[in-house]
Order: structure tokens, then sequence, then C-alpha cells
């Protein structure tokens, strides 16, 4: 355990404004040289304005963004916009350089902060307010954020974590989620590994359900949930995935998908921003191992939604929250998508035809590597 | 309207059961013979165990059915197992003979009356008790729910109606869904046209959501939310699909899919059994014109999950609860997948790229013909 309890390598970071104005944030392990010059993709670009409206029956924000329905799907293979620009001709989303994680404004987003004037109806609506990131994971156009080194892991965490606290601060976001979206399975755009970021004006509908549900156990329990959870997944041990000293991983015992997984601290932290070095390194290592493991299982890249669950930054205290990561894998064996249909989005009601135990031991049994 | 007010045709039905047990019921505008056989595809029936796993964050159950995992997937196309028995060496789910709509209990249930002794673990479990039927539209293997004769359609309505008495007589029953998933784009296994209907043994989570919502509207306002919204969509007009007298047809202002469309009764009937002569045929008609519409579009079946909201069985009273039917189109342009990723899986963010007053005057403008 020795080498968990090294001092963690320093992060540079610099920020930068794009032709078009939108932010671009530069992080590496050496210093980001200050020339460097954010580029952006040629072509109009319409200013942004979605806007909120009302589900008066379910209680929640739809987001309208019609600026998106052109976006683009699959470009040509020999345009990578998330790769460096090495043609001033035909720029990208970000520089060459020396750099090891970028994000930037997403150039289609559902959440802006300049929305304004939304159309009025019978429901209410409101200016679709937030901000939308895009996470370069690696300047590579090919490989998988489990395949990075760990030290690579652990940087994309710690920039979760910087972005968290940069928009935390921002009035019109009470809500940060990092997450990932991959294959396309679940309509990823674009093969270089990346994720995103969502900062949106309100505490969405599941992080919303699962803090209120938590706050009520705090309250009655004065523990937090997620904390018994973790506890109890060990005791019962059969659907544990990997342990670090301070981080787990299991299949819960709920588990909604067939080979859902959560990647979570050992201690009740509400936040990324809670996180000290020795439990981020140790949950940058769970979580590497995991979509190692993942990816190994069927010798191919597993599809899946990947979202981090964690405090809101709405001005609250939350003691209630446990950060943890929730990973929904697409294929319930392999080659057989678990579809959602009609149980699932009409009744919210899941179906899992597989056990948590059975998959959590295949996954248990995949050997990887860690460098 | 003259047409409207005509009595409505009888429907004849038919209880038998099948070798392995299961119940077929048997509908139609003859009487069924009272000499019909049940069959039964053959091959190994596993007796059915589900059971139910609750979530703590979420708040919800979830069903675990293992023997599902297993199930034919896009059988050869010479076996159509809801096509009438021909060969009785091949035996299908349905016999030949004089019949227009069917329904039996699924070979691979998630929910089954007689569940049992479900595993115990540090959350709670229970047996998956309920009932899983499918609905079988027509004899014929190919077609559409929409593309049946108006009379059919609403024989397939009084079926869920008569579906929902039944199964509101069970005491392992709280809830009755009538759905449909078509096309393969949503996971459905087999063309023939045909739906499904759910008795679950809780009020599922997004039934059960709405119905809070509308419970507490009801308690301030004396009237229903759903009755609201329906007067509201008729005042500001731009996003209705269609009217009849008794039922109309919207893309909500709040819709969540491109070309969502709610079809229900005017008035506030709380479930299918509330729906008088008139009513039903308008629902019915509602329901098929906007079917028709949906696959009139593109010229070519229109992919979706439908389903059937209504009040609970649950013993209670449900003045709240107004039926009405969600239809959710899988694409968002032709060609166009919505998929369900970080946002409305990991927050339960949905967003749109369309507008719903688009959307709804693309699909007024479509004629159709009923017959």
């Amino acid at each position: 355990m020795i080498a968990h309890a090294r001092a963690t390598s320093p992060m540079y970071s610099r920020r930068l404004t794009k032709p078009d104005g939108r932010k671009l944030w530069l992080y590496g392990r050496a210093p980001i040289a200050p020339d460097i010059v954010a580029p952006a993709p040629e072509g109009m670009t319409v200013p942004p304005n979605p806007h909120l409206r009302w589900h008066p029956l379910r209680g929640e924000w739809v987001t309208y963004a019609g600026h998106r329905q052109d976006r683009t799907f699959l470009p040509p293979p020999d345009y990578d916009p998330l790769a460096p620009t090495t043609d001033p001709s035909s720029p990208t989303e970000v520089p060459a350089g020396e750099w090891d994680v970028a994000v930037f404004e997403n150039r289609f987003p559902t959440l802006h902060a300049a929305a304004h004037t939304p159309p009025a109806s019978y429901v209410a609506t409101l200016p679709a307010t937030g901000q939308c990131e895009v996470v370069v994971y690696t300047q590579a156009a090919q490989g998988a954020l489990g395949a990075l080194p760990l030290w690579h892991v652990e940087m994309v965490v710690r920039v979760w974590t910087e972005r968290t606290r940069a928009l935390s601060a921002r009035n019109d976001i009470e809500y940060v989620m990092p997450f990932e979206n991959r294959g396309v399975e679940v309509g990823v755009t674009l093969p270089h590994p990346h994720g995103q970021l969502y900062g949106y004006p309100f505490v969405p509908p599941i992080p919303a359900r699962e803090l209120l549900i938590q706050r009520r156990h705090y309250e009655r329990a004065g523990r937090g949930l997620v904390e018994a959870i973790v506890r109890d997944e060990h005791r019962e041990g059969s659907r544990i995935v990997h342990t670090e000293r301070h981080a787990v991983a299991f299949v819960p015992a709920f588990a909604r998908w067939a080979y859902e997984v959560w990647v979570l601290p050992v201690r009740a932290c509400p936040s990324l921003l809670d996180l000290d070095d020795l439990e981020l390194h140790d949950f940058a290592r769970t979580l590497k191992v995991v979509l190692m493991k993942l990816d190994a299982l069927w010798d191919q890249p597993m599809p899946y939604v990947m979202a981090v669950h964690q405090a809101p930054v709405d001005g609250g205290k939350h003691p209630e929250a446990h950060l943890h990561i929730e990973i929904y894998p697409a294929l319930r064996m392999k080659k057989r998508l678990k579809y959602l249909a009609g149980s699932e989005l009409g009744a919210g009601a899941f179906t899992a035809d597989t056990s948590p135990e059975e998959k959590a031991a295949e996954l248990r049994g995949i050997e990887v590597r860690v460098e």
C-alpha cells in the first residue's frame, strides 16, 4: 500500500479563450506554455438560446435546445475535432502543444449562461442557463479512459474536481455532473476518448431523488445512507468488484443494469471537493480497474453511460451526500443490448435478467494490470 | 359526428388454459367456438420465480428475472409464435379459428403470481408477484395497431379494459399498465403486431410520481391536473394533433421526445374502466389517427414505446387520475434515434432538440383516412 501514500503529482493549468468566445482549459503535469492559442472549428456558431419547460406531471424540467438537431454526427474519419490542431486551415477544438487533459465549452450546449427570454406557455418556462463542457481525456484519438496510465486517470478526476469548484461559484448553477457516454450504442458522436460535464441550473431529478432519500436517512440515523450501503456491501462481500484502502467498487445489490458498477470513496465524502489526496488516488485507481475489467470482459470496449453523483453546489450543506460514480454498461450479454422499453420508460420499473452476484463474480475474476 | 354515436359492437370472449397451465383469452366480434383448444410452444418451461429488490437510493423496486436472459430473440422468419397454430407439430401461442384479439400469460414473465422465497440481502426483497401478458392485436403476422380497422382498434382498447378489470380483483396487483414496444430500435423480439400488459405488485415509479403530483393538485384545486392540461392545450392550440368530441391528442408543451404524443379522453376518466362507449370509441379513433400519422410521417413504421397510464387498482379512490396514453417515438428525425445517455439516464434531465409546436404542426398536417 506504500505506493498509495505517495504525494500527488502537481497539475498545471491555463485558461484560454477561443476565437468564438468559448473558454478552453488545459491541464498538464508540466506547465502549459504561455503562448499557446485556443483554436475553434470553423463554421457558423448560432448563439445558443435553450430554454426549460416544466413537466407538470413528472415535476421536472425539460430542456429545449433547437439548434442541436443539426449537430455533427460521426464526422468523416479524417477529422477529429478533439485532436490537437495540426493544420491551421482545419482547426479543431484543442491546440497542439504539451497538455494532458483539456476542457472546453460545448459548441452545441443544451445549457448556456446567456440563455434568455424563453417562450411563454401554460407551463412554467425559464432560460436554460448553466454550462455544458467537453472533457478531452487525452490527446490520443483512440483509446479509453480506463486504458490511460493511473496518473492520467487521476488527473481526469482532479479536472472534474477543479471544474466542480469553478462552476460552484456561479449563481446559475446548482448541480455539477461529470459524465461519459461511450460507444455508438449510447449515441456517441466522436470516438476520441472524452467525457462531458454539465452544470445544471437545478438539481436534476435523479440526484434530487437520491439526495432527498439520503437526507431523510441522515436525519434519522445521523449517518449517511451510502455509508451504510458500503458497509453492507463489504459485509456481504459477494458483489465487491475491487477494493482499495479508501475506495471500493461493487455491483450494488439493487443493480438495474446487468454489469452496473458503483465506484466510491469509503468515507462519506459529499463531493469531489471533499476527497483528500489519498482518497482521490484510490478513487481514480478503483475507477481505472473497473473500466479495465469492463473492457477485458469480452475483450472489446464496453459501451456505457457513466455518471458522477455528488452534493449539489447550491450553497447548502449536504452531509447526507456521498460521492459515487454509477456506471451503466449498455450490454446485458455479449452483443445483447439492454433495451429500455415499456416497463422502464413508461412505468420506471427496471427489470434485470441477471443476478448482481453473478455479474460481480465475473468482473471480480478478471485480472487487470494497473500502471 | 353521427357515426360516433353508434352503439358499440358486441365483443365475445373465451378463457382457455394452455397445456403448460398458462391462461389464454380470445376475443372476437363473433362468438368464440366452444371446442377451440389453446396451444403452447414446445420446450422446457422453467417455473418462473422472479424477485424484487429495493433500490434504497432511488426508492424503487427492481425486478430480477434470471430465466429471461435466454429468451428467444428474432426467431427464424418461418416461425411466428403469435400466428395461429396451423401445424400441430409446431404449436404457437394462439389457436387457429375465429377470433380477433388474443391475450396470454407471457412464457418468460418478469412478474408471476407464484413467485416465492426471494433471496435475503441488506436491502428489502420480495417475491415479484404480478402478471405479464402478451396482447396479440390480430391474427395477421404483419401490420400495425394503427393500421387495423377502427372497430378492431376499439376492440384492443376494450381488451385492455377487460384485463384491467380482471387483474384489479387480484390482491397481488396494484397497477395495470397496457403498453407496446414497437420496432427493433426499442428491442422488440417479434414483428407480429402485439403489445403487452403488466400487472405490477406496486404502483411503479413514474405513475406513482404522476399520481402524487395529481393528488396534490386535486386536493388544492378540486379538479384534475390533466383536465387543466387538456383545457390549456385546447386553448393554446398549437400542439393539438387530433380532436374528437370526447378525446384529444397533442404533443404536450413539455414533451421529452421529439414526436411524443398523448392520447386521452377529454373528461377526467381515472381509468379505462371509466370510459363510456362513446368515449372509448373516440379514444380508440384518436389513437388510431395518431398511430397512422406517425407511420405516414416518413412512410415507414415509427418505432415507439407506448404506455397507458391510469388509476391504480389498489382499492383506493383515485379522482386525481386521468387516463392517458403516452407515446414515445424513438426517432427525433428520420433515421436519427434519440439516445438516452448521461443527462437522461444519469441525471434524469431530458433534452429535446426540437420544438413541440413544430412537431405537432408536422403531425397535424398529415392526412389519414380512418375506416
